[in-house]
């Protein structure tokens, strides 16, 4: 196979021609051309190597063979709907299943984070026989219409948004830039009431609400990590209107944040969510995902009436596929990979902080980690041109890195997770020297994004 | 890669456990359990080979190489979002396009047949800041929640089934059951008429209507082939109201139908959707979709302010797969063989009417074919339990075959494009047989289905 077709320029022409211009690309006035990529390392048309920091779905690294084996070995054997039996379907539920609480015993095998948590939502409204869904400010929980409803990142971005009814938003958990914060006795508990204000202010409508959805960690919502205990007190309320909890792993699950599998799990052991959803990492790159959800949400979905068929979801090779993930993740201590190299690279940043007034905040857990920039430390003023600007400086550094949050000011670490220490030295060197260029001229850099 | 882990007992019982139950199988008080197909053939633990009259997915042969290596040679290679350049999503974009009328010019690549679907409501939504929907009864549009809203065949389903006052159900213009039939003069302007009843029903309201949507043959539905002519019409009207035309390709695109590449093309040559969405046979089972549209439409979305961005969409190995499912169709005149096989099975068909008069009527274009079997040929009493007997005769003869429509009374033929007058033979003698049987005892059966 030819890795080149076109040049750039053709490409770049084809592109504006004949793909939707909603898609944008990375750099868009200088793109990037990705032809190969080899765990945590991505090549250019001209061979020239790309540090990967942010490509959270090529979980077990880009092009990992023990994962292009299976999955073209399935390929090769069959590949067809859940209408028949296959042990790969099976298996990989056996599987995925033992690594959750064991209440969360039902699977559903779907395409995309989006078509999970649209089924989320659909298990909810059945199993409640309620309508409206609380959610996080900032969140982002997929494109399909539906959550578009429920994702503030998204509909905040419409000139004339309109918040569904039915949809309530409530305060990011955020401790460093939220309304509670580091300081206060109890924001678990202040961010948990808030969440039930919403409840009561529903009922007082004569609403009622079919569940709260939240990303474990907030990706796109500025890497937030939300207090421990806050989903417990979340839950009560929740349940006890009557809703159910649904935890959102798309970004965060198969042992990224290094001390749990799930990201839900850094919470404590008492916290189990009613439904959970997987998504971007389970096949490193191929389309597929799970919810996994309980025996008595599952039934009720089934008393519906309504049969629920996916063409692809649970086809043998996603589930091939699938399972030599969770395998290599295993083989290659990912997980406590994810633990050390996340804890080398967050105390490394933690001194690019002591350095540099910009960096205003480093939180993480694992290799999910976000370096907060800010032009004051007491107004958290969002730094959000500095935050681009090193973006396309490290870009031309050939490291991939983004900035992401409400004011995109947040620079977003959540690399394949075979990063490496040597890895986490060089970004935050290059990282340390853009910064120390930066203070010199910080009144230079001009307010918008870049 | 061993075929079989477990028993199959075993299977059924971690199937129980782990699978919800809303997933239905095939012939499920004694599933298949299929381990290996090749062309239009699956073959169980046992090698005991069943002929595929039904897989639509598996569309230029089950695990066909070319499709096999496509894939398999790009998963090695990389395997990256759209955020990258990439020459194989361009390159598929534009031969993709090269197949559509001029105008529909732009592509979104997605996962499933139901996230096209929610991303054309999305666009019609965006384009004509209208809300409402007009949909053909018995319709199925996918799984996700705002295509259960539009899709009679599932909402029907539910006990306590409340429709969207957004959507509005058109007769469907089914020529054999319908309202108007093969003795009415215009069928094609009697159904279009009712759709514009519809919309001018939806303006009494103050409501104003976003989309018409069908797909370009009805499946699910029941083979339904709409009269040519009654696509510009309805278009007319919908284009007057401000609404756009989408036509739902995702199960009888890509050559099914033998005289055309798209189903919609069978309305003449002057008709073209404002939005076509395709699905099932675009990867030959690999998750993959795709919306096209206008330049107008995809200018109108972007426009909202509203980036769109899907996470496994339009990855190098999707793309790779869909031109090698393009490559095959081609290099094998997979269309040319649709028409031509097709046209055998629906003679042979055709014959059996003759013979059987459980056989109420015959109709199909290419390897899309239904026989729809009734009680009483002129009260059209449809004829359930036989036919959901004859699938398990054929079942236990080792051939797959399905039944469906509003009463589950049509025998669904839409084999691999690869499918022989062998085949042909073989399915059609077997029914023969089965029918031969059935008409003497006719009244044994009850009416209920098996």
């Amino acid at each position: 196979m030819t890795a080149e077709i076109f040049p750039k320029v053709k490409t770049i022409d084809l592109r504006k021609k004949h793909i939707g211009p909603s898609c944008k690309v990375f750099f868009s006035h200088d793109p990037i051309k990705i032809v190969r990529a080899k765990g945590q390392y991505m090549y250019d048309e001209n061979g020239v190597r790309y540090l990967d920091c942010i490509n959270n779905v090529a979980h077990v690294g880009h092009s990992h063979p023990m994962v292009v084996k299976a999955g073209a070995e399935q390929m090769e054997l069959l590949n067809t709907n859940s209408r028949f039996l296959h042990d790969n379907l099976v298996q990989y539920a056996q599987r995925l299943q033992a690594t959750l609480p064991e209440k969360l015993s039902v699977c559903y095998f779907v395409n995309s984070g989006s078509e999970a948590n649209d089924l989320a939502l659909r298990l909810a409204w059945e199993y409640t026989g309620h309508k409206d869904v609380i959610t996080l400010d900032n969140a982002y929980h997929g494109h399909v219409s539906s959550l578009i409803n429920i994702s503030p990142y998204k509909f905040h971005q419409l000139a004339n948004a309109e918040q569904s009814k039915s949809v309530h938003v409530a305060l990011s958990p955020d401790l460093y830039r939220g309304n509670y914060r580091q300081d206060h006795p109890d924001p678990a508990t202040a961010y948990a009431d808030d969440v039930n204000n919403l409840i009561q202010k529903a009922h007082e409508k004569g609403h009622k609400v079919a569940a709260f959805i939240a990303e474990s960690l907030q990706s796109c919502g500025g890497q937030v990590i939300p207090p421990a205990g806050y989903f417990q007190k979340v839950a009560q309320h929740v349940h006890r209107a009557g809703g159910l909890f649904i935890a959102d792993e798309v970004q965060v699950g198969f042992g990224r944040v290094g001390t749990h599998f799930w990201a839900f799990q850094l919470q404590g052991e008492d916290f189990v969510p009613d439904i959970v959803t997987m998504g971007k990492p389970i096949g490193n790159g191929h389309p597929m995902s799970c919810v996994v959800t309980t025996r008595e949400v599952a039934e009720a979905f089934k008393n519906s009436g309504m049969e629920y068929f996916n063409t692809f979801g649970g086809n043998p090779v996603s589930c091939a596929i699938g399972l030599a993930v969770l395998d290599v993740i295993e083989k290659e201590d990912l997980q406590g990979n994810a633990l050390r190299v996340g804890g080398y690279l967050t105390r490394l940043l933690e001194q690019q902080k002591e350095k540099h007034p910009l960096v205003g905040d480093i939180r993480g857990r694992g290799l999910f980690v976000g370096a907060e920039l800010v032009r004051d430390r007491v107004k958290l003023t969002p730094a959000t041109a500095e935050a681009q600007d090193i973006i396309y400086k490290l870009k031309e550094q050939h490291i991939l890195l983004s900035a992401d949050g409400p004011h995109r000011n947040v620079l977003k670490f959540k690399p394949p997770m075979c990063f490496s220490e040597e890895d986490a030295d060089m970004v935050v060197e290059k990282i340390d020297q853009i910064l120390t260029v930066e203070n010199k001229s910080l009144s230079l850099f001009s307010k918008t994004p870049g």
